[in-house]
């Protein structure tokens, strides 16, 4: 049996289907632009017969010149009662000209009766005349057996008896799901097994994270003999999302040696995954499998030293092959290998025994104590490292602010922030308003800026998180205030602590847009603007 | 064999090793409180020999009364070169007084070599010897084997002398772990049958999810004869996660039918998950299998009408019996029960069919789409039905309030508050300073409260935490604000959403004080005054 297995890309269909994902043409586009870049070999466009923006996505994305996807349109079997020709869902499938089609058909005896009320004899001949319509007009068809393993559990020769119609039929592909995502991997391996040993069509699987086993379920699928997964983005999608491709593939490839993409497309894939998370405006955990922030990063002090002695100790792949990579993140849980390791990173002349580096070990406990957490603040302590060995500009320092936030019982809370900037020795006075003081203070501080460095705009904060310290004292505690900020190609993070929010604030504010400006003139901000540009419109 | 599974809990010592995530002694009381109520049979409670934070948690979990868990103090093996009665690590589980204790040792020859660097005999020696003293001073002791999968692909003969030296030693459980969170369920499932067959100990399994596979993981190796689990809440822990206790009891016990916890404890699950990332002050994903917002929630028109016809068609299992509810995009009920609960609880006259039930049933709804959540707020919604019953005295309304924030390169930030409040008809002006604007603003109204109600200043904030709902937006999106008060007898929850923080926190902030103030007239405040002084005098 051959070891290469194909990967079926649902995220701007099934995908499109989780709470809080809605995707505009354009977003589409991109994304299915992205995937071919993956190397992934279908790419499910969308249903044309249930939405119209999926129309419009056919059309256009046949001007992309994709090097590796086929674009796959979606649908059900015919309605009952009505033949192949008449059905609109059908007709709408054929109009986008795509060469690959993906119907869906019930297996499941129950859904029979309770979904669609029809007979199970009527059910198969929907799916007989389906398939057989579709592969009449010359298109390569892919059937997507519904609740096949509810359906197998609860009636295997009915569940089995509408695969085989599909066969009969002359489908390319017969991929078994798992629609409601209740099955164990156990289930999967067992059922896959017998239904490669009944049909000669080659199997596909297709799961959802339900039991959060999508994953292994995949995997167990094809090593049962299934050699197409479907899945999505990030495990994008309804409920509890589909199988997440992203930890599929590196899955497949480096740890059961099945082939799916080459090496230099799953070098991409990290790349792929916040690409993709960034354009469907959902936050990526940082601790997602494989491509996360965290994926291979270590906190606890003895992991910390273990690793510098060699990485294998605490990471089970070379994070490059998948390109992530290592971080070390510093907390109270780490002692100072920590803060080496990070100086290494940046080149920096760190020698544990010299006053200047005792000096920046001090300063950074010391912090810590106050309450500072560099953990989640990379971007902060690099600062302080540079600052540390004279390899940091200012950019601009404070002269004053003040932040005016008024209600009244008719209106709700206005807030207006005043700043006063040096900036390279001039001197900027500003105003702006926002949402709430802090927005406020970073609406003016920016406005401030950009003449100076006019694409700090492409810079935006992108998550704000306050937490107090020290709770015994409430309001008058102190907190601690974390932001996160990314242009499109790099996320970062800062910190702040005080007893006041805004001072808090402020610091992370002022380490975000100083992190983000790092050696950056004029002339290279325009670089990297036409370059992004570029990816855009790829 | 026997179908009992025991669930060890880590996310108090292992989960705080994720990134982002800090505990305060604080929050390690109320996650173990509310672990116990999951009815998990192991809490570890953290590593007192190398964090003195850890120490203070295990002097006040005494305090609680727990019904279900034992805890659990974590260490190493002896250090290399020394005898296990002078290993101060060892000598810290044993001042904790804890009844168990669980401790670590190395199974991967690479890892004795590279990062203990000692040899492996010393390495068997420092396994027995620590187990054996820990043994004699008449604790349970627990023996993870870290990395054992590793070293059994590496060293098969070697990393099962390991565990056979601690079952020598007398552990009474031997945990194998996937560290590195590198391993298949396939190889779990074989290397654990192994590992049973060769011993007579207790297995139990400890797995990460850096291939998105640790529940698969855990699952395999039960079916393979572990009989313990160790995981975390919400799967928290360093890079990827540790395994998602959260996933795996309902795993366990709804499709393969062991028993874990009872099922009342089942259905408190949704709640534990939510309360826990609240504490963490992690954002929990919508789609988090079982207990997600979105796990049991259903978008697709075609999904909708055939969950209307039969829930099962689109759902695994019942959402009820893990706490967690059915939601319908389209006609959305949210926290009805909890409404009613809550009425009941009050002695309201709640009639479902009434108008005015039906009116704050749509108040609530419309309340927790705009980002309201009452879950963590019993305060708030007390006030809400309090009111739709007229059963509230409005203790002062709002006339107007400013706030001014400054900051010099000079001076640190300084807030000052002014508010126009009219109480009872008499309009009251008054200033404060604070330590932020939120603390400016909590003196003032309280200062302008004083004269009407002196004991006012015996209510204190106690907690003030601060949350982004919709992170796409940062500093503009909109923010959820939590402040828990208490006096010297009570603790109450207030919750206050919206765009600007300000804005939110004076919701909560109003909240805190109208219902701190219930039934309160000047003659109960002066009784309840004596009462407590009373106490702190004795």
């Amino acid at each position: 049996m051959t070891n290469v297995v194909k990967l079926f890309d649902t995220t701007l269909r099934d995908g499109t289907q989780g709470e809080g994902i809605s995707l505009s043409v354009e977003d589409k586009i991109k994304i299915a632009g992205k995937l071919d870049t993956l190397g992934v070999q279908y790419i499910e466009g969308g249903w044309p017969g249930s939405n119209h923006k999926d129309i419009e996505f056919f059309n256009r994305v046949k001007e992309l010149d994709l090097k590796n996807a086929k674009v796959t349109a979606f649908g059900s079997t015919r309605r009952k009662g009505i033949k192949a020709e008449e059905d609109m869902n059908l007709m709408r499938i054929l109009e986008t000209k795509v060469s690959v089609a993906t119907i869906f058909g019930k297996s499941w005896d129950f859904h029979v009766h309770k979904a669609i009320q029809t007979s199970l004899e009527e059910n198969l001949e929907m799916i007989y005349d389906s398939v057989k319509y579709l592969k009449n007009k010359g298109l390569e068809v892919i059937y997507d057996a519904e609740h096949f393993f509810d359906g197998y559990k609860n009636n295997t020769e009915y569940a089995i008896a509408t695969i085989q119609k599909a066969e009969e039929a002359g489908a390319d592909w017969i991929v078994l799901c798992d629609t409601n995502g209740g099955s164990l991997p156990h289930e999967i391996s067992n059922i896959v097994s017998k239904v490669c040993g009944t049909l000669s069509t080659p199997i596909g699987i297709h799961t959802h994270n339900d039991c959060e086993l999508a994953v292994a379920n995949s995997l167990a699928a094809v090593e049962a003999g299934a050699r197409q997964v479907q899945g999505t983005m990030n495990g994008l999608g309804e409920r509890c999302g589909n199988a997440n491709l992203i930890s599929i593939i590196p899955n497949l490839q480096l740890k059961l040696k099945y082939e799916c993409i080459t090496e230099e497309q799953l070098a991409q894939l990290t790349n792929v995954s916040r690409y993709i998370s960034e354009i469907a405006n959902i936050n990526m955990p940082v601790n997602q499998p494989y491509v996360g922030a965290a994926a291979f990063a270590h906190k606890g002090g003895i992991h910390v030293s273990a690793i510098m002695k060699h990485p294998k100790t605490y990471e089970h792949i070379v994070p490059e092959l998948v390109g992530n990579k290592q971080r070390v993140l510093v907390s109270e849980l780490a002692g100072q290998s920590n803060v080496l390791f990070k100086a290494q990173e940046l080149d920096l002349d760190f020698n544990k025994e010299s006053a200047q580096t005792k000096q920046i070990i001090e300063e950074i406990k010391t912090l810590e104590h106050q309450g500072y957490q560099f953990e989640g603040a990379d971007a902060s302590l690099e600062l302080l490292l540079r600052k540390a060995f004279d390899k940091l500009d200012e950019i601009f320092t404070l002269e004053s602010f003040k932040i005016l936030v008024a209600k009244t019982k008719e209106s709700p809370v206005a807030s207006e922030a005043i700043v006063k900037l040096n900036v390279h020795g001039e001197i900027v006075y500003m105003a702006a308003e926002g949402a709430g003081p802090v927005n406020a203070l970073d609406n003016a501080i920016r406005k401030a800026l950009e003449k100076f460095y006019p694409d700090i705009k492409k810079m935006h904060l992108s998550d704000y998180k306050v937490r107090v310290i020290d709770e015994k004292d409430a309001t008058a505690a102190k907190v601690r205030v974390l932001i996160e900020s990314s242009d499109f190609k790099n996320t970062w993070s800062t910190v702040g602590v005080s007893e006041n929010i805004i001072e808090a604030s402020w610091q992370a504010l002022v380490d975000s847009i100083r992190y983000g400006l790092i050696g950056k003139t004029k002339s290279n901000l325009e670089e990297e603007k036409q370059e992004i540009l570029g990816l855009i419109n790829h």
